[in-house]
């Protein structure tokens, strides 16, 4: 496929500095060819051993340092927005860590630039769209086999939520994914929500509102319905069932080697996300990767990232009053034909 | 343990005709010792080859024929209150299939005659807790090793509704089970009742809905979300989870034997209750013949049948109004100090 | 069905006591008239409670009591030849527990004796051809849609054995029960056995061959291999998969509650064979009670207890010898016309 | 990790082909320098749009390609040992499928070979030591909390042999993975094989003994069997159970995604290898590439494919005789300290 794709990382915390890793080790194409980060200590950290970087505490640097061909976005939300239009100024293709933008106002302006500049250059980092599972239940359920999707019953459980996570974060952060998934998985948009709180557990910050249960309805009048439990203290376990008309699929079980000792028959349970989803990053890039090589946009869109910090918004005003919100869309401009598929 | 137990079955129907089966051939210590049914020519046949039973077509006959020592109702709903005072006003213990009675004041008026006579002698056919895997779950709520349960995630999928089944029949026929069920896992009263309306399957008669889901609150602030699909076409399954502060833990999955051909690995799906539940039949008839034999009652009794229809007739307002509407009980008299367990 | 059953139980220790209590209990249509046991203290024990029976401690005074319609075998193997020759004397039907008889040559002089009758009288107690997941695989294999079996695989695990337990015991005391299954399930004879010892395991006695790999051939050129591994410590398995020319089936799976917890997915597995095997011995008896008082025998016959005599005998020989040993078998008298079903 | 791997591609058909996509799409770290492959169209075909690649018919012309860091050896077994020779004269390190060398001396000249040369450079392709769920196994048996294993218990299914595979094949070709997987497993040698033939499955092609069952023993007295039957039709399974002295544990179950439809539950079986092993391929190049990059070998080497050569013809007598055949291994030269793990 010729040349390497170079590729300018923003943000050298966590995540970055784990994209860095796969663009380095995991992923065939491409090569890490900027970094910035506020700390630059750290970004000379993530870089470290890798030859032909240049490294930066001012984003718009990287996007100008020589050899760049495309950008990843992994600095913390509030700096997304700034980066995208920074890439979309630029021309360069880009794939962005979700959330898009934290805040659907800003999240509308990414959309509206790029729908002005005629042609898609955002990917939004929803990776469970790479996962081997829910691309199998896509697929069955796309065929059409299974009729219709009445139901998504959907399961997202932590062992423990980060320090400081708030209540509203149940929903703005760790469901973010459902919404995604569940807009994808049925292709068509999300209308209204409601939040449900059970009692919450001993095992919970004092303060969070753990578990929450979340009720989204859609377009066609499908109910999908979300435990959310970030604190359960057992293990990360992410689960969805789709019910149609004709039959039910249901991914997401636990599924490693069966082990059978001392009367019990178990399996282990993944710790955490990126046990269960270490594969759908590494697709996600590499996909990316090939795409960006090949002069083409393939995965979630803005617009997808648009539409999951509204209704996330939604989400938290119905958490916080109770009610059933209505989630309220811009018209959605020509370049975004539908929901992505 | 000396005599066996004389019964006498109110009701010559599906149901009466299998439980008139079940005490001749399956049950230890019972006999059949009269039947009443509208219709004499069925019940003659449901008692065909049987010695020592007495044929009526009215049910108080059946209630003083000679040999009889308890009373077995599987008559229509309307009837059971009448054959509950009639059994109770002749001391005679009572196994009453559900719904205990159709209306919760009916249903009160049972619960208050039998408070006056001051001992419990009805016993309500909630089977569930009789099955080995709802006694398994029970058991380790019980037992306390998972902390306080929060969240109880049901399934109950049928093939097909029968006819003229109408959309509150799925509140009061179908989730009556797991209304039941949820009291008894839990220990607690239900408090209120929200019911969603996804769109409905086309496999559903024309005008019934179908799926619902159906979400209840507990005293303690449990929540209980419900999936029934009567028309589900695939299978006959009733599945439980219940998420607790340490642990989570399922019942009904599909268990049969796995086998692998044509490049899938299957197991069948139950066609319908009989089949699930057959064993749970079983076991609640026995139980109810041994503990009457012993002159106990050890069962789910007349509260937990009032209970059921309080928190039914909310379920089919909430349905209908698309409210959320609170379950309001009258006190409980002395004699049921709890929900049974 | 008219009268009760008397049945008269040879033998009150464990395995007695619990077929009293089922027949007393459990079991529809029967009532204990006589035991016998050599300790008349433990007979008593066993009936303590129960109306309307005898106690003898000479068996031949059980079989002649009155109210006795049939005879239940539960004393140790050596005495079970003089029993059922007592009770074919007699002619009374008789369910004896297995061995049938532990030596074949006394095997076959039951055989000649009941040939000799010209009617079958004896079921052998071959309990796994009740169990539900044991009869479901029988009627797929029957059902030919998966061709014809090629090879059985079996697992036979407990927790611990008995004290003063033998290597040989593995072969004719728990392989005997594949040896059953096997006979039955396939619809053939087994011709030739083949016993290998792989490194014994820390947790079996000094001295005891454990576990041990067994290897049968049957008439049709099929192939059946067995773990027995009576001291594996971690619980009670049972399994079996039959690999047929169209596909694969499997049953004897751990299938309990589902729990998860401490970032695993357990199921419990069962400690011994009355949990795993209860509703098979409750079934057997049932379905002898039955077929007796209706005038039929139904179960595994004298045959089947001979033939497995023969078939344990080669193993034990095989696995003293390290050889390949046939399987020799009496011509079959025509009153057993083929491997019963 | 600076400049890329030159690998010079030995052989272009099916395999060769999707490892040069492998290293073009998949991998990183590394590119494909050279091809070679006797039909030239083929060789050309294969690297179609790939840049800096040289095409050849003569191996050794290929690894003399400049550019060329590494060799990996896809041409079909008989070429091996020229191939491998050639590598270790230009001190190349080399990925060479499996078999090593198809017979056993062959395969001893190119281990003296390699120890002669005092350094370790070939790496041989059983891939399996790559499958996550085999490594999890690996880690649970030498954890040793399980303790000493006792038993493998191994299934080996193809849907169907590919044209003029042979009795022999099923061993020397389809076992070869459970032979390596067994040694690798358990850390140690295997001693012994005997090979029992169940009547043939109608789906065989005339002539080929399908299924077979394969004993093996190993230097501390385990037990390894396995059912080969690469007929078998409904899909690829590979499953293996240890059995140890304090549990056992089991992989390769079906663990797709759960459909129920049309009253059965069913999971979707693997068609084939490259399904089922395909992210093991994945690892196997990159851990390749990794270590070659950082001039180390960690993966199986010389001995293992010598080891796995012998074994296999002994098998193959043993199928032949019917007998029990031990195996003789030449003395370990230093280099390969132990069974390489």
């Amino acid at each position: 496929m010729g040349e390497l794709l170079g590729v300018a990382v923003l943000g050298a915390g966590h995540m970055g500095a784990d994209h860095i890793r796969r663009l380095d080790r995991v992923v065939s194409g491409a090569r890490v060819a900027a970094v910035a980060d506020p700390d630059a200590g750290r970004a000379e950290a993530a870089v470290a051993g890798l030859a032909g970087v240049t490294v930066h505490t001012d984003p718009e640097a990287a996007l100008d340092a020589p050899g760049v061909d495309a950008v990843l976005i992994a600095s913390p939300g509030p700096a997304h927005e700034a980066a995208l239009l920074g890439a979309f100024a630029r021309n360069l293709p880009v794939l962005c860590e979700k959330p898009m933008v934290p805040d659907s106002a800003g999240a509308l302006r990414v959309v509206e630039a790029e729908a002005r500049l005629g042609r898609r250059l955002a990917q939004i980092g929803f990776m469970r769209r790479y996962d081997a599972e829910y691309r199998r239940l896509k697929a069955l359920l796309d065929g059409g086999t299974l009729g219709r999707p009445l139901l998504l019953h959907c399961v997202h459980r932590n062992v423990s939520s980060p320090p400081g996570f708030t209540s509203a974060q149940l929903i703005n952060s760790s469901v973010s994914h459902e919404i995604d998934a569940a807009r994808w998985l049925l292709g068509e948009e999300l209308t209204a929500v409601t939040v449900r709180r059970p009692v919450s557990s001993k095992g919970a910050p004092e303060g969070l509102i753990d578990p929450q249960f979340v009720l989204f309805e859609t377009e066609r009048g499908a109910l999908v319905d979300v435990e959310v439990f970030v604190n359960c203290g057992f293990g990360y376990q992410v689960r969805c069932e789709a019910v149609c008309e004709a039959g039910a699929a249901r991914i997401g079980e636990d599924r490693s080697m069966l082990v059978t000792a001392a009367a019990s028959a178990r399996r282990e349970v993944a710790r955490d996300y990126l046990v269960r989803f270490a594969d759908a990053y590494d697709r996600e890039v590499q996909d990316w990767v090939d795409a960006t090589r090949a002069g083409r946009v393939t995965g979630p869109g803005a617009w997808d990232g648009y539409a999951a910090s509204v209704v996330a918004e939604a989400g938290v005003r119905a958490l916080e009053t109770g009610d059933r919100v209505a989630v309220e869309l811009a018209p959605r401009p020509d370049l975004y034909a539908s929901v992505s598929r």
